[in-house]
């Protein structure tokens, strides 16, 4: 394993495996294509990259017709960087140009590759959104269920993504080692009497100036003794002694993340924190060490972590019911399926990329504490994307 | 005007002001409420601030029934920090939980705060998402079908949100004022050969380092002689003398956005890019001197841009079909309505924060020459907040 930067983007034939993936599922499920509106699918089946996604004016929409490559049918200010994707033709339109905007052009185009009683795969259950105005969307709906029928292909298309290839984990790896690496640095810089807002600014720049293409997400707290949220904006407190600092960041590199956290005692904290610190890292260990591609399920490692953390817990509501689950999966999106909890029945496989992410109450306060590391399932055990933070709550200053 | 950090946040007024607004829409549209569920309006209505809504698992949904301030109805992970929000109450479930995803207890919850047969008002048309799977949608609008109607609030709510408040204003105008001085930085540090990947990151970093909270968006371009593309991430090409180069950054501030952009010639380049520049200033001037509240319209704006613009096209489709405008409304997202385009009738009014956007092609090989501003609608004028760059191509060596 090196520490180099892999080289961006893929090869065309990363392209050409995933269609023949696809185009099995859409032969399995005898249909005549699948419509795709969101980024993570366009990217994955096309290889269109851009931040331009963060506007929400346009609709992007990618067809895969039986036996094709993808079809696009985009605004016409993607036209060029789409051209140079894994496409078999591009249709634009000027957008943004009032109500409907592109709907009835992408049912002409669609018209073309679909005939009559057709049969469409849409991604319509958990985790998945139909990029555009519900209007719009209740008359593409509409149309379908007059001249054509469509099947909701969630599980499968999750599925697919879930086990990355070679060329995606290298990314991940990759993104995993600088954020790792980011976090090593931490103790050099950050102080007492920093304000939190500081310590999230300072980490954004170290792991820019490491590397990073995007601090996409940083989150995190501190408070005398532990915190109690994992998801607000930092306030401008500073850092004390006493207090437990956590940041969890998901970085991206080449439009693949990591999602990992860690925790830090600012001078001394009670043993209740570092006992907490250390049956978190117990679940992660036990958790990571219990995987058998092929048959142990997420649902498995949730059970697991919850015998060794349940009777831990000092709160009555125990944290899996805060945070709703202990890790999920991992890739071009922050968090992916499947969710490591229990009425998950998700097999996991070799080459799923995974966050394992226990959560515990402790203390009379009940203060919440949150582990959360990044592994890569092999035939025989796991790998360590983020570089293992230990059982021993690390200590600053 | 000081240049200082305003206030983070709001003040509890800020809230009942946009809860004022809405329950005069919701009493004008004789509806029993209106139902979100996406980051921009339920942070609008409550203040609910989070970086988590990157992550696509959990759906989150604000109700707000007539005469009642915000109902919130979103998994127990967000529920500390949302009891600290402008809201009535706070309802959780435990989130993941498999199919339909809090979808019922939603149900159950709105049929608190509305009867059978009542009006309930969602946002339906452009640049709007309903942020949930099509599964949960169908089952939603199914539930109205029988027991609601339904009634599409999008232009009412998106005119409400158009305005912005003097707080809203002063966040936009310190992160236009720190995008300036990043921008003014930029030819300190770009150099010769420096690949534009590079570009991009020590822009994210100087631009951290002044005082942004996110980089949220940075698209760009450099080419010989000129671009042609707009939204592709960095090429790891090296800048060289002969270059145009564009930097266009959505950077944002206490979760609101600037949206500008700047053009360099790396030492010298042809007279038709210099003149390009000179044009694209000329219509953002003219643009932002016509402007008369309660009477200018967006369309008119494209138009007066256009009349500039169009005679020095020498490519026979123009810019504007490429880039669909010539700007548009900016807040807490990146692009907001209205749009500077040909079909849009909004009347500009006091208080509206725009971008002028003027785009051209130049040269026998067509390049492409973005330039963009951030303008506040006064009652007489103007005020821009972005510092202007002026119609001269700086030049960097």
């Amino acid at each position: 394993m090196t520490n180099s930067a892999p080289r961006r983007g893929f090869e065309n034939k990363e392209f050409e495996k995933r269609l023949e993936k696809i185009q099995r599922i859409i032969l399995g499920l005898e249909l005549d294509g699948i419509l795709f509106s969101s980024e993570s699918e366009i990217r994955y089946f096309t290889g269109f990259f851009t931040q331009f996604w963060q506007s929400p004016t346009r609709p992007w929409f990618a067809f895969i017709p039986v036996g094709k490559a993808p079809i696009a049918i985009i605004p016409s200010i993607g036209e060029r960087l789409m051209r140079d994707c894994f496409v078999e033709e591009v249709y634009t339109w000027s957008s943004p140009s009032g109500n409907y905007d592109g709907i009835n052009f992408l049912l002409e185009i669609m018209s073309k590759f679909s005939k009559k009683n057709s049969r469409i795969g849409l991604m319509m259950g958990n985790e998945t959104n139909f990029r555009a105005p519900l209007n719009d969307i209740q008359k593409i709906l509409l149309d379908m269920e007059r001249q054509r029928s469509f099947i909701d292909v969630t599980k499968e298309i999750q599925n697919l993504k879930m086990i990355k290839s070679s060329a995606e984990v290298e990314k991940i790896r990759y993104v995993c080692h600088l954020a790792s690496k980011a976090f090593e640095t931490l103790p050099n810089w950050v102080s007492v009497d920093m304000p939190l807002s500081e310590v999230f600014r300072q980490f954004k720049i170290r792991a820019l100036s490491l590397g990073i293409d995007e601090v996409s997400y940083l989150v995190g707290a501190a408070g005398k003794g532990g915190y109690f949220d994992i998801i607000a904006p930092p306030t401008e407190r500073p850092i004390g002694i006493g207090d437990i600092l956590m940041l969890d960041t998901g970085c991206a590199w080449d439009g693949y993340f990591c999602d990992f956290d860690r925790n830090f005692s600012i001078g001394p904290v009670s043993s209740e924190a570092k006992n907490a610190h250390e049956i978190l890292n117990k679940a992660i260990d036990q958790a990571s060490n219990s995987i058998r591609p092929g048959s142990t399920k997420a649902k498995d490692l949730f059970n697991l972590m919850d015998s060794i953390l349940r009777p831990n817990f000092n709160d009555t509501e125990i944290p899996s019911g805060k945070v709703g689950r202990y890790g999920h999966g991992l890739g071009m999106q922050l968090t992916e399926p499947p969710s490591h909890a229990e009425w998950d029945e998700t097999i996991l496989e070799t080459g799923m990329v995974l966050t394992l992410e226990p959560s515990i109450t402790y203390g009379k306060d009940n203060f919440l504490m949150v582990a959360e590391e990044n592994i890569l399932v092999l035939d025989k055990g796991v790998e360590f994307l983020s570089q293992r933070c230990g059982a021993k709550l690390q200590k600053i200053t």
